[in-house]
């Protein structure tokens, strides 16, 4: 469902970050709606990701229940695999639950 | 008490930041309630926090007489030996009481 | 488009900030209009930039349907084949589009 | 006066940060008061500051005529040979008179 | 012990606004020290405040235990008696206490 | 010592607002430095006040001894005396001393 | 020098403000510059400023000793005889000589 | 080109505010960009104003000639014409032309 | 035009800020006032600069057409040749024109 | 003049910080006042600066004619020829004068 464009630029080391301050899911155990913020931050090789696309990919987590590691994890994993940046990193940060509000942070450098 | 669920990418170092600013306790000599802010940082291994079980572990303290050391160190505790992360670190800043305010800063990372 | 002048200050190392938060640019893919900030830093060698013609130059792009990777690296690609400057950076900073917003940063330092 | 309880915790190196904005002294020079903000920071060894005892402490100078560069130096030296901590760190800062205003820094760090 | 001078402008209505932020007594139920904000607003008659013998005024009160309410209006009453203003107000902002914080406001207009 | 200059618009209600930062005169019971800002705010009549000899003639107090309350209400009466002026008032902010700071509000709208 | 254009709107009250940070004249007592921020609020009846003329209409003043209550009152004035507004205010906000900051407010609400 | 549709509540006063930051026209004078923030407040009466269709209508004038105080009361005339609301005001807020700022305000309140 | 006066301290190496935010020039190209923000940062040798010769210096540029670029080195060669300092640093922050603003940063550090 | 008073630890290595905004003294071209605000920050060896004798000595510099840099260095000698601190600096920020504002720094660690 994520869509890529060629990087024209690709001999060339750049970033590109993309901050998301509409993402919801909903919590896998009270099925209440959770809200955060994505901000991704990423060096691309042969591909850019083409943003509209990426709105309609994280649309699909509207209805599903997750947690937040997860949420996180898998997105990370979508986009490396779509992708296939040189760098990449994702911080999710979400609003209080409970009194209680929870931020994670992925980095990816490359591993497998 | 604290539950705890697999961690479903081990293979990789990410972090989760925790914000609660809604800890309270009892002092145990005035018998008078403390509140604080916990900020929690931890780099998960096989395990992550399930967040509600956190909530209600934390309010076990609700009632209970405790120096503010004593419950940042102890909840260290609990956390490393429960989720047995890669690293953990805790922050709990106090409220005022007679003038005075105190934040305990506790770091762990893997000693026995 | 871009005129150049001639650096009266070539032996010395020096360096000119410059700030465009009027650019705007159509979308490729919804024909609708974009709009950002340009931040440019670069050190001249034997020519600066002529402030009107950059902004008559960045007026073209008015009308055109570029994505913001390819507009950030070819207003780059430009500006370094027409100044040929020691170093350039550019940041493109870009309004919320669909609840998402991008910046693009990219750093010439003297590669072909 | 000061008193003290064991750390429960000597097998980890851990940061207790205390602020006290409610200090007063009287001057010994022209015998009117001064008043400015303590912060403690220590990391505790076999022991920990009980804070009642602290603001008890802290009151005994409420009429003392003492020297700012004293009162600092004095403390410093009260708490280090009652708690004997890893390290210590104490900042006074005094509010102005005669439209001076001064603040001592006093770091230990385990000198004799 | 407040000294006051004479205003040299009686007939003209202007005021005087003095603010405290140094002031300080004792809890009579704890024997604790006590600490707030003074401010005054008053408009003269006949005298107007000695700023220094104001200072010693409330200076007197360093270890005097009396509550707070007791404190705004008995230093109204001592100004009302030694000025007769034409007009005098007094809030007293005292800082935390159990959590708590605290501030009384007196205003005088021309009552017996 | 005070300048003025026909105000060419004196058919016109119009008002001039001044602020001196760097007033500064003795304190005539302690010989002290008093160090405050004055705001004055005008309406003119058929004159307005010369900036320069404002300067100079506010110098005059530097090491003069005098009342906070003296100096607001004669440099009222001096401006009044020298200007005519359609109505006048004056805010003199003075700095801390002895922990007290203190502001006079003279406001001149025609009375004799 | 001022140009106006037809306002296409004359039977609807409404304003136009125009912020000018940019004013700069000469003392015409010492040949120094003089720095002032010009606010402008008018209603227009039949005619509008053009904006351009209004700026070569201030740049007049760049090389001219004219105090400020001079100045203000002489735009106003000028503004007053070409556009006729319903109504019109202008602040004038200089920045400080000698340490004295003056600000000249003129409001025109159809004298003549 | 502006699309209406039906206000379910006419029984009721209530406001719509709507803010566009992207406003963009072109200089009639000097052919230049011009870019401006314009402000929405209007009560609907039997519609309301569909928001895409807003978008589009202020697209229009992305390549079009026309002076600031023509665009506010321009696009007040149409979106009365086609509204028909109860009451409406824009604010538009241009940034710096040659370093002056200009902001344009219409209220309409059913005039004819 | 620019004076010097003798560095009484040449044996200290000390640094001198001077913030000048009244700085106008005239665009060349357009006969414009452009005006700006000087920061100048020095560590004198044998000579300081007097500063209201520094004054009379910059206003020299109130009328002359001249390039940002050509202003900021200018100026520095100018002090480099009068004053001969052991560094000094020039910034200039010029107000936006066409909606771009430009900085200029020159270090001067010992070359020829 | 400057009173020192002996350091009780002299074995410990710690900073004194004095900040006094009321300095004031005057130009030595045109006689007018100068004011600015004084940070000191040394390290005591044997001895302490005594904060009355220093607000008395810079009282000294109210009526005198003296440069920015010649105050700065000199109390810096004055200061370390009497204390003989183990570090010594002085930070001098002075108000703007004709639209210009100037700040010296000495630093001062063991030079003769």
């Amino acid at each position: 469902m994520l869509e890529i464009f060629e990087n024209s630029f690709p001999h060339r080391d750049y970033s590109i970050e993309i901050v998301c301050p509409e993402f919801t899911s909903v919590c896998p155990k009270t099925g209440q709606p959770d809200f955060g913020t994505l901000t991704f931050l990423y060096v691309p090789d042969k591909w850019c990701i083409e943003l509209k696309s990426l709105k309609m990919y994280l649309q699909q987590f509207r209805n599903q229940g997750i947690f937040y590691e997860d949420i996180t994890n898998r997105i990370v994993d979508d986009l490396v695999n779509t992708l296939h940046p040189r760098r990449l990193k994702l911080t999710a940060a979400f609003t209080p639950r409970g009194g209680i509000s929870t931020t994670v942070n992925v980095e990816w450098t490359g591993e497998k």
